[in-house]
């Protein structure tokens, strides 16, 4: 079954990395150091289907679930990945139930969706009565962070077929007039995520937020998320690449 | 002319990042931070000539020298890349004056070498009078890492048409009967490190030195090294991955 | 001409390949096999643009047409494929006369259609004439493979400027809330493919149908399918790779 | 500032290169000779996102500014590419203003349109103020070039947020029922392309053509035409390799 | 430890794959078939360093040891691959003591060889210790195909840090002045690949031989081979393509 | 047969063309307009083994026979290149009649060489008998551009297996101490040219020249020399971008 259901069934939170970069030694070793799921961005990277199923196999490889955030929230899109082995789909810029109906019929088979039959990886690995357990094995998350999909957050928590929501505090800031600054600390935003994460769990959901840092995702675990993923690879090569270049140069960059 | 010798011809000591990772983005975010150049590894790595030339591109349009420690003191290898925009080459491996001779001819272009004339991409940076000035664009450093490098360095230093020695400590540690490890202070690995350093300048060359952490490589340039490259970004961000990760689980991974 | 059209309009029927591993190799040697047309699957793989321009060039070097099931029924997805030398388009999960129209329009320039104007390498294959040969060039089929799809095949079928249907008994089979198995041997599926079948005829149009093995595409041939695709080359690969595996080992694997 | 804005806003026009196929070699040297911007064409090439990425970079290393002609008006497409360092979106059959708006919204950030937040390169080069200049930064054309957007022209021009209309001559002219010849001299054609010049202008936005020789793009500057490409890559290249071919052979290919 | 140096150790006999097509999903189907190693042919096919490493991930993952033919025996490729996690090099061509000594230095670290040290993918699999037992991880073996590998192969048995030699039939066929056939029954090519065998054995080494058919590889291991590699994937295909076009067409392809 | 082979023995010359740039498109396109040979820069291009097998593939479906300029006289790329379709190999930097037996002995299997067995893509086009047929279908012709190779040239005629002699001038040039500059009207470089179609004539071999402009390939023609190559791709395409664009500006670039 796939990890982060299970850690959920079992009581647990999962905590995910979060991939910006293209490559498979990073992603293998990300995997490696114990992240229940690593998420392949590809809505706001250059990844796409060619380096992301190689990605997919690292991520599988070293233990932890390949989650992706795909582009869009397009049917041909979720089912190529999925036939591909993403066994977590993270759907941007859901804004209605009709956008959060197309997210779940595009995750699930008939009758419960109309995802097309060609499991290419996903029969390695479950064999083949993966077509009677494939919802089982995927996760799926409809993110809001407009202010539309604010508006439409009951709507989008009563399709069935979607395991929950995850806030993409970004965009979230944007669509309500604040800036987009990484955990933020803005009483608007901050009001706005806890809101969000109460209605979802108020719906029986499953709540996820994207973190910018390591204590931020700390204290959103505590305050009951039950997903968050941490620093992006990127972020944290950056950041760690200007100071070790600080501290070579003594403090003259 | 090139970033490096610039800072090396105006007394001034250059800075290095160490790229393992294949890709673009973090190839050109790293040069916008102000690291002098950042050494492509083709030897420990996936990178190959595809991948090197949209990097090396990457490099320098964030603004740093693109080198590359090629996977092999081999002179089609190293023509291509300088044909492709590699201005700093750094060869594994050297053990003779026969050795460093090769990597001298690999450089440069008759009468002083042997480098076969097809510089596609120097031709777009230096413009028509590129042939008549290659030599000055591009620097070279031979490894001295095994037992017979280090008994033949005297050789290696005579040698015309190189402009020094870059240390790699791990294999330099390994020759020496000691264990790998990053910015080893192991008495012996320390003591080879200065000598070799004291007799590079003592021929009046340059030296540089693979290191491992930010302090570590200060302490280097202090010491009198021309030339450092810090923390490799593969091993960066790992590091930041695993403490991001201890950060969120509340140090329980 | 379009071999495929040829084939059919010389009363014969065609026999195509199925591939859903990206690579050249494979590709040209089956279609020097003596393939009618090799369909390069984009739904259900990782082939993506890049891969298919190199497997069509290798499949018209091997003498088969190239085909491809796009991901989904988009005129810029069409468009580009058909730029790029795809000269049949296997449209999914058509289930309406928009749907179809929608199909036709994408393969067809103005004013049949509004597929824009840029075809790269049908321009070298076909010269300046092509513009007013275009539609000759290409064979176009919307898969019928849902229940929706099947309620409204009579309006597919009036829709001008398709060549005719492909059945995706796979998707028919769970449309039909049965077991995808390949070449399904289920009454309501085989009565169902027959009704297609028929009816496509019926209305003067070419059928086919993707098969998962020789003699079940015989029996369809037999049948008066015009149309049909062979074992996919991932299946055709694992299912001697088992076999080989259990001779060499006497049976234990 | 974008390259483009800076020149029509300093009373100038800007010239363009088309880039058909897919590389950073020749991407890079084009942008060196001095045009001011070079688009990508993901329409009707190759060309996708992984190597589109490599080639901005060539071509903002090489002193041009990087634009693509995007496959369609999708706002994923656009915004991933945005993201990845495109300074300019030019789509193809925009027909109404519910298609410019959809483009305007894809450019821009909230409130202005619906982009979302992730602007890998474009933070490496405007830093982190860019979410507030992102809107100077990045240059949006409509392409006029069906009967509908024709007959729509003025609406599309009512919409804020996009910059002006980019005229596709050859789909312009199949629209009008002419052969799509490269800059046609058909009095229709010439009509057309001359009525959206004006009523553009008159509109008080930007107006651009593509061009298929030197001569031509003079006089459609002469006109007043704010922004014209030039001749495709691959139409150069095959142009002067059947010349050199002639010859060589002397007159007898 | 290594799955084919394991199964020798507790006194089984291995059996290979061999891969000459490029991609990373057959690779992983047949590793999950139970083959228990894979080997990746960079020698006689277009596989080159990006790809493989993609290759030899999906392998791992799928449970089988990814070994590599590679191009040639040289120390940077060699080195390069184990980098990138090649648990298993089968070098060609192999003719004196000499080569055999490259090769085993090539795979051994000081002071049994002169690999140098950066094991990027090995540091993920075996952890912080794997420098001090990288030589129980990896197996070696050196091709005998040449009449001078033929007459030297007492000397390169001799050689320490081989495992044993691998059999390349169809070059030791034309080396013989025979046709390259697989599986040959020629007396002369019988007669060499059963004294190659006995001497292998008699050095106290393992030997392997790569076949053409299932049955051929069985009658190998029953003749006492402790490895074989089976018909490679390229020919699979193609038998079945050919025979799967027979069968839909009755015969007359 | 190869066909500039075909050519050579009908009496006639052979024309090629040279590609510096990586892609299939460009290079369909131009093995269509009526080239003998392709020519694929694997020396001082980017162009390495994986664009290389589908640009051959693409040379071949536009009619042209397709050629490598090695990156190195070595055999294991040689070989490869060869199993992937290459029909000519240019070997640069010959300067022994050691290094011309080493190109002859990677061109030919034994006992006229040492390839070995593994002809993917020949094996395609030249069916099971291509073993026997194998030097005939290719051509193989050494570069002499040194000082040594320009005095060991008899040395190096006097090899068997090789077809001949092609010069790369621009080398030439520089090791005879004058500019690299292309066509050069440099008495010293013009004689030494002269000198060397003499005697490879002499020697009853054919001789081949690097051209930069079509006019200078005419009079190489006429001058007996019996294979040229033309403007290479990237130097066309920025010659005619560089005029376009000052076409289009009127003179002020």
């Amino acid at each position: 079954m796939n990890k982060v259901r299970s850690i959920w069934e079992s009581g647990g939170k999962a905590v995910g990395g979060w991939l910006q970069m293209t490559g498979v030694l990073h992603a293998e070793a990300m995997a490696r150091l114990g992240y229940d799921a690593l998420v392949i961005d590809m809505q706001h990277s250059g990844t796409e289907f060619d380096s992301a199923v190689a990605m997919m196999i690292a991520i599988e490889n070293g233990g932890a679930e390949p989650f992706v955030r795909v582009r869009w929230n397009n049917p041909d899109e979720i089912g190529k990945l999925a036939d591909l082995g993403a066994y977590g789909i993270i759907a941007p810029m859901i804004e209605s139930a009709d956008d959060a109906r197309r997210l779940a019929s595009a995750v699930h088979y008939p009758p419960r969706g109309a995802r097309s039959f060609g499991p290419r990886r996903p029969l390695m690995r479950y064999g083949n009565d993966y077509f009677g357990r494939a919802s089982d094995t995927i996760v799926s998350m409809a993110m809001i962070e407009t202010e539309r999909g604010l508006a439409n957050l009951d709507d989008v928590l009563s399709v069935e077929g979607i395991d929950g929501i995850f806030i993409g505090p970004a965009d979230l800031a944007v669509a309500l007039g604040r800036a987009p600054k990484p955990d933020s600390d803005d009483p608007v935003v901050v009001d706005a995520v806890r809101m969000i994460r109460e209605r979802v769990h108020a719906a029986g959901k499953r709540v996820g937020v994207f973190c910018g840092a390591g204590p931020f995702a700390r204290a959103k675990l505590a305050e009951g998320f039950d997903f968050v993923t941490l620093t992006p690879d990127l972020a944290m090569l950056t950041a760690s690449a200007r100071r070790v270049l600080e501290e070579a140069r003594g403090g003259e960059t």
